[in-house]
């Protein structure tokens, strides 16, 4: 049996040794595959090109098994892939800890204004007004994550990842999903609760996948229903927001303010409008895109498919 | 027995009564206090202006006991006020909660480079090689919390209000105190042990007071021991770093940046050459300056007070 690795990121090999496999490393952004390795029962892959997803697909006619690295199967299912033939298993969970992290730091900024205080800097200039004596959690502004009202919308593992570090800071937590209940001590609802819920949020985190279902899920109905003071930071996916919709929020002030990670096109296009809105900070997708402990999924799921059994993370 | 307390920040008084004292507010910017309070026992201070505290000097002469809500007791006793006569005692502990927030944040900023992402946005130009796919946790920088060592200078009770959220986002930490040992699950070590910490630091959190003892702690020599890559983040006193030190280690590149939030001379002076030094990140003396639950510390101390038993907080 002969699995394929990516040299994409760096694979700790002998975390993957033991099995009745033989490991190769291949060169995910090259155009071919080697020919010795159209053999291959398994690929493994990151940041794959298309042109390279595309190749493996017309030529490594044996692969059994796909296991992406990548949140999402999207790039391997584009290049023609059919899970119904081949197994494909995703890298979720290889980003929570990442997503969350940069969530968190988006929050923080958000509330603490880092964004503010970097263009005062630039202009050599202190920033009085955000430093010194404040008045302590006033109603009507996002300056802290002490008891703010914080709801994440999108409640997956990189939710779970981020409620303890909110909760830590005094956060206090709510989460919207398709099944309501408790998870993780935080009270879930489902997406009929929003016009009980905007209202009495101070921070919106967004971390929504990129599916039909959520398509414009915060439009500008919901957009009315938050407090002018509160924020969005988006994580998930940019086509869970109308962005006409949250350019004008943001430019007539009906919201505190967006940090977005995720927009609807990538990079965001020159003269977009929301480089320039209001309140507005732009992250360029940079809140994942680092597999954590990707060594323990691929052999956790070598061992599994080797064995015959059911895979993790399968489409 | 008369109290007064400071109309500079809303104080919820109903938290207050129930003991037999006169509850008066007063206004902590004026110029004088008026002359039927000249008989109060116990002043509270916040953000007083310098006239106003020497005017309660010569004026308030039936004070026994001061408490600031402030970290640190400069201001009332530049006032002229001698703590051998006059119980004082400060709002210690009242900030740890905000000047930790503070220091995750900025933190976050180093790690994930908010700021470079806010110059790109400034320019409408989308900071690419901060998104996408990125290596995971190269050694050579600062890039997440996640495995990162970090090392907390200064460990009172912000550092220990800051420690669960490291270790929640996986960092590993140590801490320098005066007093070596385990606190807070955190392995502490005295300064002696520098030389030997401060080559294995990824993050650098000062935390030190403003006294003496800790000028210049942070010096060229020092400096020197950390690795090219290393940030500094200083939440405590800006006389803590020689900033002389600091400017030539961020221009050399011998050290990864710093995020300031304190500087030898605040406001940071128009033309300093820390406003454009490189990977530099100014605040405006904004962790703190807003006092948590001042409330319950004056009704702690004012009970103590009134059955004669010793104060928390004392100088």
């Amino acid at each position: 049996m002969k699995l394929l690795y990516p040299t994409s990121l760096v694979i700790d090999v002998d975390s993957l040794k033991g099995f009745s496999v033989d490991l190769q490393p291949y060169d995910a952004k090259a155009a071919t595959i080697p020919s010795q390795h159209h053999d291959a029962d398994i690929l493994v892959t990151w940041t794959n090109t298309v042109d390279n997803l595309k190749y493996a697909k017309a030529n490594l006619t044996k692969l059994r098994w796909i296991q992406s690295l990548a949140a999402g199967p999207n790039d391997v299912l584009n290049a023609g892939f059919d899970p119904s033939q081949t197994i494909v298993t995703t890298g979720s969970g290889l980003h929570d800890h990442t997503v969350a992290e940069h969530a968190l730091g988006l929050l923080l900024t958000s509330a603490r204004r880092f964004h503010e205080m970097r263009d005062y800097q630039l202009q050599g200039k202190w920033p009085g007004h955000l430093g010194g004596p404040q008045p302590d959690r006033p109603k009507d502004r996002f300056t802290t994550l002490r008891d703010a009202r914080v709801l994440i919308w999108g409640f997956g593992n990189i939710a779970k990842c981020l409620v303890p570090s909110l909760t830590t800071l005094g956060a206090t937590v709510k989460g919207i999903a398709r099944t309501p209940g408790v998870r993780n001590g935080i009270e879930i609802y489902n997406e009929s609760s929003l016009p009980e819920l905007l209202p009495n949020t101070d921070a919106l985190v967004m971390i929504l996948p990129g599916d039909a279902s959520t398509k414009h899920a915060l439009n500008a109905e919901r957009l009315k229903l938050l407090p002018k003071h509160a924020w969005i930071v988006n994580v998930g996916r940019g086509t869970s927001i109308n962005e006409d919709a949250l350019a004008a929020a943001l430019d007539n002030e009906e919201i505190g303010g967006a940090a977005l990670d995720v927009f609807e096109v990538e990079p965001l296009p020159e003269g977009h409008k929301l480089w320039k809105t209001k309140n507005t900070v732009v992250s360029p997708h940079a809140a994942g895109g680092r597999p954590q402990e990707a060594e323990a999924l691929i052999a956790y799921n070598l061992r599994r498919f080797i064995a015959g059994q059911d895979l993790r993370n399968v489409i």
